[in-house]
């Protein structure tokens, strides 16, 4: 794939097909930034009606260039495309940046459109970039290609970005003096009939000019294939991340758990969390955190040493340093000693250290090569509010200076100064991040680290259990044949044991006298619930019944469960009841899946019971699970405490409950139609320490259902439509 | 009190004792600060050494002054300070700003110095800013008072700022220009050795010149006085904070509940909760919000349009103003039919409005006059992303001339363009904030917004229950009497009991046969606690039996409690067993008092049981609590969904709830020696729906409870020491 996109980003010669003569005008502006930007290859502009452009001759149609084309942008209205892309064919070009708009934007017939024009270079073994885009640029000083539209040329650098909004896209490449970040390349991916954001991330996995790489993203068009390559180039490069749309109501409607708690945005924060991309949720941030990623190693631990000449802003950024999760560094002894040689008396020591507003110059290498080389540091924050009696440039040098000598440990400096410091200071070669406030410094620090944890996080495995899955099969297919998507509790039940998944003992009893014979096998207490296809929440209808002790007391309260059934009108709908064994435990969990149209299924693990939905201490991950994906869920939670036996129960079994997790992600991988999947409560028994399956709930999607199963309709063609 | 710090804001005159002839020295910097900003009354530099000063004429003392003086900033080393005060007097000076260091910051022998300092000042009926301060700066054109050693002479506007830190105030004053806010008054506080932010506060309640008022505070030195004057301020004027030391370790280690999450900051971010100020946690914030407020009006509801003219940063503004509580407008149809009428057919006239990129210039204010006439719009973001089309200063003024036709609504821009464009707007008088990034203005809207409920807040009423306070004194009283400031449960519960708190039927019991015989008088089931002095967290070791349904099954657990006790070696610290009613029902809350050492009794309410501090869903508050307070503690926690019954089980009593919480507060304000109290569980009864204190723990400060109560020591002195 490199070598096809080598056409794109890396050309020897380009057609500009739809050069203008009109200052303004795209097709002008395309050409005019080429130029300027000093491409390194040959430019023919092509317009029918034109004779020279900026200077350049101007070609009636490709066809008519003597030399040969690698790369051909387009910007002619939409309906002379497909001809064009036919002319580029015949002259062997072998790349497209389609700038032209009216495709799948507009709606269905742009969507033809589009798709047709996806068709025709592929057939042509082409490689295309948009339609609908600003553009595509290298800084390479061997390219200088800068084929966008965008007002501002790119400061060179080792970033390589791309944009899934044009006009965020432009906004970003004229802020980025400002922003304080160079790119290697950047591609706005327009409507990515062809190339997407995957094949971008697989072509920069091995570029040489590229250390890093930043994403805006409104969608993720594949998020398995944007997994697998996140997984693999981030253990090198960091990728961060802008996900827009965290806010859309796109939750499920659904009824159950999972799916009222599964919002549109969870699917994709547990994806980016899984494939070790640094989510930043502002374009700001984003910058801010790639600027620390250009500048600085990649932290060994979480132990921060803030530096500072002001006792204000060191207390602000100790307590950010402390809500973001890092940790304030304990100066050594032996620091704290060489530091109070030269520091005046009213100097702090301590982490913060705090050289006071007096300090001169050459304090400020010496205090810094101190905690440098202090082993409890792996971190630096150097904070200077200006006084009159340094010159904060002066203070820049110095640490610069410091850092080209010393660049093993990050050092992030923040200059509470004018804006006009930062102005001077974007005309020279910096080799650390400058921050204005303290608060953006300690988070660029946090997502350093969060790499750090990434880089040595263990590669994950999903094991594979031996499993029946005929039986869990059987299950289905014959709810299915009753024309049911929804499997009853006692199938829901049967199916997660047939897939090792530890459930309490129960049987089903359409009766009385049933009930009580199989209360009476069980074993007392037991719990007796309603069972029906119709009749959901069971708690609400009073359908779940505790603690029975004796067949007595069963017969009693199955009475008073028919009869407060009866008046709310629904005793009809009842299949029976099941008879479970009572695990005593004070702790429930829950486990349960829901269906996101473009993640699939989406796992989720917390506190369970009748906290679920209000408390929402719950982790999300995109199904399939590794072993570290489940450690990483039951460990994110803060009912992990509970579980580990906060007040005095005893620990429960992690290790079990981390094997449930990865056999319900079998079980939901073996049959991918299912919907919707509940455990509620996961109970942790007291006895045994296991999380045991007490209640479940399964639904399919009847459609798919019987397509994978291959089954016909069973209910003359009413229950698929 | 206003008269009086009018001699420091607004002098007539003013002596600068200790007035420099060296450029860079403070005594140098302050007096030339003083004259370059045009000081409209008289200076008169006093310097035994100097003839003349930036071409003033100096004097060996202030004696030697002819015209009356009405405050002096002193700037000579501290030990001559106290003479020079004493001259002051003797001049008729009023108000004085103690520059000069070496005070309370430096140790014991320092706090010596600032209090004879403050016992001098007050002797002689004068007011005192300071001493280690940077000064003190009046903008309003008929004073133009600069004393201050702050680098940058301050912009005008109606903000007023106290900086506990001096550093960090210069800091500040520097990046005014940067920030976009203009100063009223600005006040660094040093040592407060007289004067603080409370005195403040209070000037400025009604100085005509401030609109708002800003406040950088490491600790807020009288919380009850502080949270009286910023109640009744910040109806009038928006108070915006910060309260630097967030994540101060100083959480106590007590080991209670209520202890153990009452961390350093919970006691200042409830105090300025319940006083109306809003919180920022970095200068930047503050500042946005500051601007904010310059220049918008207070929004009548939380529902806020977007128009935009891209795609992308409209979605990360919605992202923002959802995350953030505000709402997305729902834009009427009456105004998408106008905006259709003139807007391209790619435009989007739903919210966010999406003008796209070629927007042309006029489009901007047709769009944004639609919106502001739309009724369904409280707020508006206008954010632009500049293509070379339209020039962004031309969209920025068109914006400010709809605005001064439109005053009603805030309406807040977004410009993502480069500094450069910002450097621009600070040499124009604007009228509207002007942001770099959506989520800036995002989180203005919202501080806009948090502003209007609290002015809409009603003035809450702490009501003064008829108790036995007596019965309670009685009490405690006695336990003191035998050592023991730790009550008993049976005693906790019935001092709660006393204060009409609703607590289970009890009963306590010495021995099995006691304990049968309470049990069938108050009927079963029931449950059985130990009552120890010794023995804490009763459920650690099996000393909670519940459901008991006998008096057989009653013996039994007895029995099997005893050998639990006499295997962990306590049972000889078992006083004897509380015999409960049962109250039955799921859920459960907690209610609790920690002590805070400076901001006095904390208040906690919220999801109790074993999740207290696993899952943290409290709100806390500073006693004394409103009716109002208590409403909204009960309403912020998650779990108040639980106890309005998400699951089906009907609403618990509120009002009973939140009474529950008022009577607390009499109690606790009544007895002011409790350190800790937790009733955990409140446990919510199915039957009654009442919250009903089912276990409870109270400790008092034996030494100061003996004070108030007036009883000697009763053990030899032993408990006092």
């Amino acid at each position: 794939m490199s070598k096809e996109l080598d056409a794109i980003m890396q050309p020897k010669s380009i057609a500009i097909i739809g050069a203008s003569t009109k200052e303004g005008a795209v097709g002008n502006e395309i050409l005019s930034n080429l130029i300027k930007y000093g491409f390194t290859g040959d430019l023919y502009p092509v317009n029918p009606k034109a004779e020279e452009i900026c200077g350049l001759k101007v070609y009636k149609s490709i066809l008519d260039i003597s030399g040969s084309i690698d790369m051909a942008v387009i910007i002619i209205p939409k309906d002379f495309v497909p001809a064009a892309i036919d002319e580029c064919a015949q002259k062997g070009v072998k790349g497209l940046v389609i700038i032209s708009a009216g495709y799948k934007e507009t709606g269905a017939e742009g969507l033809k459109a589009e798709q047709a024009l996806a068709e025709q270079v592929k057939k042509y073994g082409m490689r295309l970039v948009g339609p609908n885009c600003l553009g595509v640029i290298n800084t390479a000083s061997e390219v200088r290609l800068d084929a966008s539209f965008a007002m501002a040329l790119p400061r060179a650098g080792r970033t390589a970005f791309i944009s899934q909004s044009g006009a965020l896209g432009a906004a970003i490449l004229n802020l980025l003096e400002d922003l304080k970040v160079g790119l290697s390349q950047f591609v706005s991916i327009g409507n990515a009939a062809d190339c997407t954001t995957e094949t971008f991330l697989d072509y920069w996995k091995d570029e040489p000019n590229t250390d890093q790489i930043l994403l805006y993203m409104e969608t993720i068009s594949d998020p398995a294939e944007f997994s697998r390559l996140s997984k693999e180039v981030s253990k090198k490069k960091p990728i961060i991340a802008i996900k827009a749309g965290r806010s859309a109501a796109g939750a499920s409607a659904a009824s159950s758990h999972t799916g009222s708690l599964a919002g549109a945005d969870l699917a994709a924060d547990a994806l980016l969390k899984q494939s070790g991309v640094i989510r930043a949720n502002s374009v700001l941030e984003m910058f801010e955190v790639a600027q620390a990623f250009e500048n600085c190693p990649i932290p060994k631990d979480k132990r921060v040493a803030v530096i500072t000449n002001s006792g204000g802003p060191g207390i602000m950024a100790t307590d950010a340093i402390c809500e973001l999760g890092l940790e304030m560094a304990t100066i050594s002894d032996k620091t704290k000693e060489y530091l109070r040689s030269f520091l005046p008396a009213a100097a702090s020591v301590k982490n913060p250290i705090d050289m006071i507003a007096t300090a001169p110059l050459e304090h400020y290498p010496k205090t810094l090569e101190a905690v440098i080389a202090d082993e409890n540091v792996d971190a630096i924050m150097m904070i200077s509010v200006p006084f009159a009696n340094v010159d904060p440039m002066e203070i820049a040098k110095t640490v610069m200076d410091v850092k080209a000598k010393h660049p093993e440990k990050p050092i992030l400096c923040v200059m509470m100064t004018p804006s006009n410091f930062f102005n001077e200071l974007s005309k020279i070669k910096t080799n650390i991040p400058f921050y204005q406030y303290p608060e953006s410094a300690a988070n660029s620090i946090a997502k350093l680290y969060q790499q750090r944890v990434w880089m040595e996080r263990q590669e994950g495995k999903t094991p594979n259990f031996s499993v029946n899955k005929n039986k869990a099969k059987d299950i289905i297919a014959s709810a299915l044949k009753e024309g049911r998507g929804q499997l009853t509790t006692l199938e829901s039940i049967d199916v997660l044991d047939a897939y090792g998944i530890r459930t309490c003992k129960y049987a089903f009893a359409s009766n009385v006298n049933e009930a009580a014979n199989e209360a009476n096998k069980i074993g007392y207490p037991v719990v007796m619930k309603i069972t029906s296809t119709k009749i959901s929440h069971k708690t609400e209808v009073g359908g779940v019944i505790v603690g029975i002790t004796s067949e007595e007391n069963l017969r009693e309260e199955y009475d008073a469960l028919i009869q407060r059934l009866e008046a709310r009108n629904i005793a009809q709908d009842l299949d029976g009841v099941i008879i479970q064994e009572m695990v005593k435990g004070n702790r429930e969990m829950v486990c349960g899946v829901a269906t996101d149209p473009q993640y699939g299924h989406l796992m989720m693990f917390g506190l369970g019971g009748i906290f679920v939905e209000t408390l929402k201490d719950v982790a999300f991950r995109v199904n399939p699970l590794t072993d570290i994906d489940v450690k990483e869920m039951v460990q994110s939670v803060k009912a992990y405490k509970i579980l580990k036996g906060a007040r005095g129960e005893g620990s429960a079994n992690i290790d079990q409950i981390e094997e449930t997790l990865l056999r319900l992600s079998q079980l939901v991988t073996d049959f991918s139609f299912i919907k919707e999947l509940d455990i509620n409560p996961l109970k942790i028994s007291d006895k045994t320490a296991e999380g045991v399956a007490v209640d479940g709930r399964i639904e399919v999607n009847m459609e798919e259902a019987k397509k994978a199963l291959g089954l016909g309709c069973c209910c003359s063609g009413n229950c698929c439509s």
